[in-house]
């Protein structure tokens, strides 16, 4: 396809696809005369993905350079694609993770869980400043009610991955995983927030 | 107690519990002399309310008077409390709530669950516009997963109504239901995104 076709179907300007490409983050087309070059699936695959890294993850243009080429590195292995694109991986795995509010009370939950979740997971830095800020506001969470919110979760994530099960390509489940992870979380909250209206109701009847 | 005392309970500055007394959000001290006035734990327990309403749900001071007097008016029935302060039920019942896009789907998800919603509740509309945007993603969630992810956000609502079902006051739990749902937002996004990568790293084993 030509890179009009490739900017209908990306919904990503002629611009921005032409910048995305003078900066490495997508391949070049190939080349069909002078001025034209043909445009085929996997570019329009890798532009969804770096729309993602850059739109839905928050990354900057050399992030996401760096992102693509430790995904390119690690290209067959599904598991740590996934990894990579979601940002549980660090694309420099020699960097060392720093421990912040709460690591410990992090490190021995998921021990307990038996998780098997990589050292560098930003959503441990998260979950240990909360519950910091959630002790520090009087409000602790308890152990058994932390280890029933982690169970639900696990059963949450299994739903999340059944449904980008069905996707061959390891780069194309990466993009989807990503933007459901993400779109999902209003999702969700709602959810909870409907969820507990009517666990009062049926409690105060 | 003294205000001062109050301010350092509350840790709210001294200047900002005047200007609470002035706007009417917190009832008047006993006068002890003529420039003094006792507070006891009522005050203290408002004061948090007030800070919750104002700081953790955004309102403005009018909108919370608004909220306060309304929750005065229904102190007895603490489901209707706890609906007022966590914005579920509207402070003018007369109303109308306005249907956005996915209202439809919505009430088909609601009536499919049998679960008692307020009309009003804002995570309607959160849930069927995230619906609806995801849609137009070409990432609609199909109705399986949907009625899942319902099914562990009632769980999640079942842990968090039993953290707070110790609080004798309504007014203390509303406050406390507050404070709790929205600050344990981040811990459940974070022990999702955890409990991805665990899922993810056992698919792939």
């Amino acid at each position: 396809m030509r890179i009009s076709e490739l900017s209908r179907r990306s919904e990503v300007p002629i611009a921005t696809i032409k910048y995305y490409l003078r900066e490495g983050l997508l391949p070049p087309g190939r080349s069909v005369t002078a001025t034209q070059a043909e445009y085929d699936e996997t570019h329009l695959r890798r532009l969804r993905l770096v729309r993602a890294l850059i739109g839905v993850r928050g990354l900057s243009v050399s992030e996401t350079k760096a992102v693509l080429g430790a995904v390119a590195a690690h290209r067959a292995e599904r598991h740590q694609v996934l990894g990579l694109v979601m940002g549980a991986r660090p694309v420099d795995e020699a960097a060392e993770p720093a421990p912040g509010p709460g690591a410990a009370e992090v490190d021995a939950l998921i021990a307990e869980l038996g998780w098997e979740v990589s050292e560098h997971a930003p959503a441990r830095g998260v979950l240990g400043e909360t519950l910091e800020s959630l002790r520090s506001l009087g409000e602790p969470v308890d152990r058994e009610s932390l280890l029933r919110y982690a169970e639900l979760a696990g059963r949450i994530a299994e739903v999340d991955l059944d449904r980008i099960a069905g996707t061959v390509d390891p780069l194309e489940q990466a993009e989807r995983a990503l933007v459901l992870t993400v779109m999902m979380e209003p999702v969700l909250l709602s959810l909870r927030r409907l969820a507990q209206e009517n666990e009062s109701a049926k409690r105060n009847a």
